[in-house]
């Protein structure tokens, strides 16, 4: 009894992203005081997810069956697809935008010195989608980081290839921020891509 | 489908404390993302964990078993018992303290208006103890609440009862605390209940 199911529980629980062990032992003691009907149910949930949540064949979004919703659904332009590095910045962008084409989910950007290239981003379907025809325009969503713009630089190549237009994410100074404390980089961009009034 | 396994996860995250939808979104995609394998394990702690740990009948601690480790222990000094509000409590005085006395946990405190009387804190097995004539002093640890203070005054008015010596965890000036940042109220108390140096 050395590691009792209490200290085990709380171990467990530091899997999560952002909670060291001071909130592990607070949401531990919180579900076995207040809410052991709701532990038992996240229990549930979340071991039929792991276990059952995997990749869409067509888009790479996490899917419970071979198709995501999405990609089943009937009502989404097939015309435009939008490319995302993560599940998280696909729903992101189904929560703030209008958007109603396809998307295609990367898990990942270009890196050669981790050993992610093109394979393991599954571009090969992407490709193979893009030569199909259906296509009209590539709409790069990956992050501006410097692995992200090099993976937009690469889509971009694809869809040229493919005749497709590609297009990327408007870069500037975010709404509701104030001049002062948006970095230099963001700042000269906007400036060097300001626009006619 | 209108209940997606990833929309049910995300929902049931939620019952943790702290965690709003943001959070529960970005715990669910890294679980699924990178951590499977954690995520499973937590799912199974958890529910052994909501299952299986019940209260300790002789101190009401969270136990796996009929008595917690402290009661079990051979080398804890029984004339002692620390009585504490809640589970998490007794772990922060056990992780803070070389205390090596018993403890007895409330789980809530005194609160008329809740219908939280002194059967429904367990106090008829703290008088058991207490009568048993084992115990030499009674240490209350319940917290500086007003409703804290209410429950110290009655434990402390039970010891009377059975000749057993009551104390109460000192309040003041916390360490490294700066006296600027610090409340009126614990300001006036350190102050009154100054110490010859």
């Amino acid at each position: 009894m050395a590691d009792s199911l209490l200290d085990r529980l709380v171990a467990d629980l530091r899997c999560l992203p952002g909670v060291g062990p001071k909130s592990a032992q607070r949401m531990a003691f919180q579900l076995l005081e207040r809410d052991r009907e709701g532990g038992l149910r996240l229990a549930a949930s979340l071991a039929e997810a792991m276990r059952r949540i995997g990749h869409c064949r067509r888009c790479r979004n996490f899917a419970e069956e071979e198709l995501c919703p999405i990609c089943r659904s009937g009502s989404r332009e097939r015309q435009l697809v939008c490319v995302v590095e993560s599940p998280v910045d696909l729903a992101a962008l189904e929560q703030a935008t209008g958007f109603r084409g396809d998307y295609f989910v990367l898990h990942g950007r270009l890196s050669p010195i981790d050993g992610r290239g093109p394979a393991e981003l599954g571009l090969d379907l992407l490709d193979a989608r893009l030569a199909a025809g259906e296509v009209t325009e590539l709409i790069i969503a990956t992050n501006p980081t410097v692995e992200g713009e090099a993976t937009a630089h690469y889509l971009a190549g694809l869809a040229r290839q493919h005749g497709v237009r590609a297009s990327r994410l408007a870069h500037g100074v975010p709404l509701g921020g104030e001049l002062e404390f948006i970095d230099r980089g963001t700042l000269a961009h906007a400036f060097g891509a300001r626009q006619d009034l």
